[in-house]
């Protein structure tokens, strides 16, 4: 049976193959964070004509039914089909952000004083040809000539001998090594005939439990090509890492969750191949940064030990990987480094996040705080660097969330209530409709609610404050905005969720410093990182009892510094030695065996806190 | 369809598989040395009942026909059928030979001051359990201890990372590493739960072009744990290195070149495994020796400008490789080390050679020659060596003989014929009836022929002299054993091939020293390998003309050389480096480019030449 489009293509369907499925199969790729169990409804598309079967609706509402929207992982085609996929359900690359990011993370490079040096250089030589007073094998001519070059000397693993003969009489001698230096000598990544020195590319990959993200860097100047994000489709075996490891031991899953994220990473690569006309053999670079538990998974690694006392992973350093090993559908030579980890809990995104920061650097006491799904904070300077990790859950980047999405186009990300009209006003990434709530949004929000006593401190609504409060399917909601054929609303659950965030951040910022015997007034910075939008409003933070009380000056928000210190490692050498000094320098605390943290956290489940001391400012505020 | 056979095994069939064919997928292995071409005439089997279509039977006498005989490879059943392997069609491993060879080769190892110490080295480690006080990762656990013991430092390729979890918890943190030293670091090759420390194999393994021979070493002592031969089945696509390079280049032909040789020596290994109860993994070496297009065939390296001027190959000295990446069947990670060659035409067999024969030890002026499929001749000393190949063919290997078979159970190895009666008297290898004639069988029987009048300078038999010279199908044969189903002749075109052998031989011979500016009595030894027997008469090859009449003492025969190097280096680090120093010194001589060489070989078409003075001794016993 056919699945049509609007725009003429005709794919191939079957009445056992979801239609998410077979769009797929075909290479066209829709947004999902549940990874298709129905349970995330952002897959949704309209049925135009033709007869399906739907699973299930439960993330539709009554008016979009109607309209024959349909989520494309619950549903399957009883004949032929016109579909229509509405924009926001499309997996695109997000090429708009780049221009602004590109010029930012360039000045970042140029001030750490790092410059572009990658790992792996290309050398192009052109052999002189063979004779008979002149008959060394192709092999020794190779290392004759980057001998004499004065290059050093050269190691060839077995693989590179099987098309030598070819690639060096392909373009009349003339050859492109792509070489790595180690210890005394280099070595041989790759090779290719003709001159290819140009043009150069890099991946940096953010691998989040909740959200992935990939850059394309061209190595010829530290420029941003273009930017993918989307939801790490290992969502659908488990929201936080704990159940991942469960299905990957119990359920024999490794496999599929290695694939899951493979695939999603593959998926990007393949848009950034067809959209930039990026050659793959000229990708010299790949680099991920994760946590422990997702750097064990996409490298295949066994994580079971992470999760059982004494907590114990495969490695925290991992010798260089290629491509090939791995399944990444580039040139299986491409060298892939891995971000080094800490511990089992504080893994190569907060080592990534720190270099980023350049925390490292600092003579001056600061702290960095990684809200991601877990919640991971680092207090140092250039001495001394301590981790501890909090479990913040993912409700910041979107999870968990009825219209909670990642920041990309169409999120609201930043909300002001009129204190008149108590009407909200938004702002929205991208010249489009609103299509959810991000991070931000839902800080500025649940803290404007908060203010203008729409919210009280234990998160309930006040019904009788605001009309735009309803009963909804999940108890009472909140209007944030109204559509034709979908508000968005933020739910009391949704409200509960982000109380529980904010509240383990706040608890584990407090134990760690509390633990090295230091106070908030001894911290010269904060930067924060996560993905909560382009800007996160440190006043509402502090309102809604997430950061301390402090002088706002103090704070940084750095967004997502895990893809920025990956970019960092793609380009430099000398940046790829700090993050490895980063993390032999770092000392992890475990927090749960902290007493006090589940008091602590308990105290910050109210708005801004129980203590209400502890936020002075907040407290005038509310006698506003 | 139901192949079955006498021990009451059966095995299916189909009309389009070849009865060898099908017997080789359940593992029953029949020798053949043309690959299933029907030529050969090797794969004998016996239809005991049943319906069979038969291609060919070329090579079957009309007796043999009659009692059922049929080649395995030409044979397809059309229904059910009961067959009959005799014994000289199956392939064997060849442990009688072991013993005595083995005492030998021990007895060489011990004369050369090496000791037993093999690349890769075996280390048992009990790692301490974690804790959470000692909470490193299983990857720094492994290198610390290393460390700890004074080891020195840890290379960890990303491939030992996957199962690493499992493997050090398996057997209560207990593993066994083998490594490699490389520079200053220790290379894991592989990690084995539990103590693995012994036993330890190597395999030695002999390319040749005819013939390959595989020894199974037990690296505790050196001693040779069985032995195994058969002929190179790439014989299917050519008989000798050029049309197999034109297979390979012309019909794209190198994968099933490759498939072919590896494809032999995986049966051996399953012979070995399932007769020793060898473990895959005790396997530590994996060392070839081979002629360069061997080699390259062997490591699926494209061959083609081999052949062409200005003759240049891959790569004479070739990095490590892995078996896994070369499809071997034993533990992927085992290394596997191929001889380095000097040219195209001088390879990593005659390097093995010299290695086995100590030539680049000797102070006095030695010659070397191995006389495989080419005939490759050195001459050296310990300051230098000069190597060059002449084109003496297969046959002493027993190829394009029409009894001609490996020097194996069951070959004639010595005939004498008597003076007065003109009968034969022949020894045979193993105790067993004679099942064919090996290369010093040929050399004894041509040259006897030739003393007793039976055979003429010019190579004809004169049928008037004996009556055992009868009319056979391919003209002239003299008869050397007559038995009930099969007769073992040899025919005047078999004649034909050993006296092209054995003149190019003496040619190439006598030209490399003049080339170098020396005489016969210059030499101080002559050192002789090639696959002849166990024992090669000289005195019958200086008849023949294959050697010069010189003194005999100065002669030494040393059977197959290129295994004896090959075995030297899985055993002993040293001998790999004097191996090296051998392809780094020896200096190739191209004897086509030399004008008298056709002269001298059409006049070594003589028995035993056309300059008789130069055969002093040899005319002495013709006048008597």
């Amino acid at each position: 049976m056919k699945i049509s489009l609007p725009s003429g293509k005709i794919i191939s369907g079957s009445p056992d193959t979801s239609i998410l499925e077979s769009l797929k199969n075909e290479g066209i790729y829709l947004t999902s964070s549940c990874g298709g169990k129905g349970t995330c409804g952002k897959c949704k598309i309209i049925i135009r004509s033709g007869s399906v079967n739907t699973r299930s609706a439960i993330k539709l509402t009554q008016e979009e039914i109607k309209k024959g929207y349909t989520l494309a992982c619950q549903t399957f085609p009883e004949g032929d089909v016109l579909i229509e996929i509405p924009k926001e359900s499309m997996l695109t690359l997000e090429g708009r952000i780049a221009t602004g990011k590109s010029k930012d993370l360039q000045a970042l490079l140029r001030s750490t004083g790092a410059g572009i040096e990658p790992l792996t250089e290309r050398i192009v030589l052109q052999l002189p040809h063979p004779s008979l007073n002149d008959n060394i094998s192709d092999l020794e001519r190779l290392k004759r000539e980057l001998f004499s070059k004065g290059l050093g000397c050269l190691r060839v693993p077995f693989r590179f001998l099987t098309d030598l003969a070819k690639t060096v009489r392909k373009k009349d001698w003339e050859v492109t090594l792509c070489i790595i230096h180690t210890e005394d000598c280099n070595e041989i990544t790759n090779i290719f005939p003709d001159n290819k020195k140009t043009p150069r590319y890099g991946i940096a990959v953010d691998i989040g439990t909740t959200t992935l993200v990939v850059y394309l860097i061209d190595l010829a100047d530290g420029s941003l090509v273009d930017i993918a994000s989307t939801y790490n489709s290992q969502i659908r075996f488990g929201d936080d890492v704990i159940t991942r490891i469960v299905y990957a031991t119990e359920h024999n899953g490794l496999k599929n969750l290695n694939k899951a994220v493979i695939t999603d990473i593959n998926i990007f690569l393949s848009l950034l191949k067809k959209t930039h006309h990026v050659d793959f053999d000229s990708i010299d670079q790949f680099v991920i940064a994760g946590n422990t538990t997702m750097t064990h998974l996409f490298l295949g690694l066994d994580p079971s030990a992470i999760r059982e006392e004494p907590y114990i992973p495969t490695a925290n350093s991992f010798p260089l990987a290629f491509a090939g090993e791995l399944g990444l559908k580039i040139n299986p030579n491409t060298p892939v480094y891995a971000f080094p980890c800490v511990a089992s809990y504080v893994g190569g995104d907060i080592v990534s996040g720190v270099l980023a920061a350049r925390l490292h650097k600092k003579q001056e006491l600061s702290l960095f705080m990684d809200i991601g799904t877990n919640g991971e904070i680092v207090l140092g300077n250039s001495e001394w660097l301590v981790a501890a990790a909090c479990s913040a859950g993912p409700c910041f980047e979107g999870s968990g969330i009825k219209h909670g999405m990642r920041a990309t186009e169409g999120a609201i990300e930043d909300v002001r209530i009129n204190r008149e009209t108590l009407e909200p006003e938004i702002k929205i990434i991208g010249d489009t409709a609103p299509m959810g709530i991000c991070g931000s949004g839902m800080i500025d929000v649940v803290a404007e609610m908060f203010l203008t006593g729409i919210l009280n401190q234990k998160g309930k609504l006040q019904q009788e404050v605001s009309k735009r409060i309803r009963e909804g399917e999940d108890g009472l909601e909140f209007v944030v905005y109204s559509q034709d054929d979908r508000d968005i609303v933020l739910t009391e659950p949704d409200i509960e969720n982000i109380i529980r965030a904010k509240a383990a951040i706040y608890a584990g910022f407090s134990i760690l410093l509390k633990e090295v015997g230091y106070t908030f007034d001894d911290i010269h910075k904060v930067y924060i990182a996560g993905g909560f939008g382009k800007f996160l409003d440190i006043e509402k933070a502090v309102i809604l009892g997430m950061l301390p009380d402090i002088s706002r000056e103090k704070f940084e928000y750095m967004g997502n510094t895990s893809i920025t210190g990956a970019y960092l490692c793609a380009i430099s050498r000398k940046m790829r030695e700090e993050a490895e000094e980063i993390a032999r320098k770092m000392t992890y605390l475990e927090l749960s065996v902290s007493r006090s943290f589940m008091d602590e956290y308990v105290s910050a489940l109210f708005i801004p806190h129980t203590n209400i001391d502890a936020f002075s400012s907040v407290k005038k505020l509310m006698k506003k």
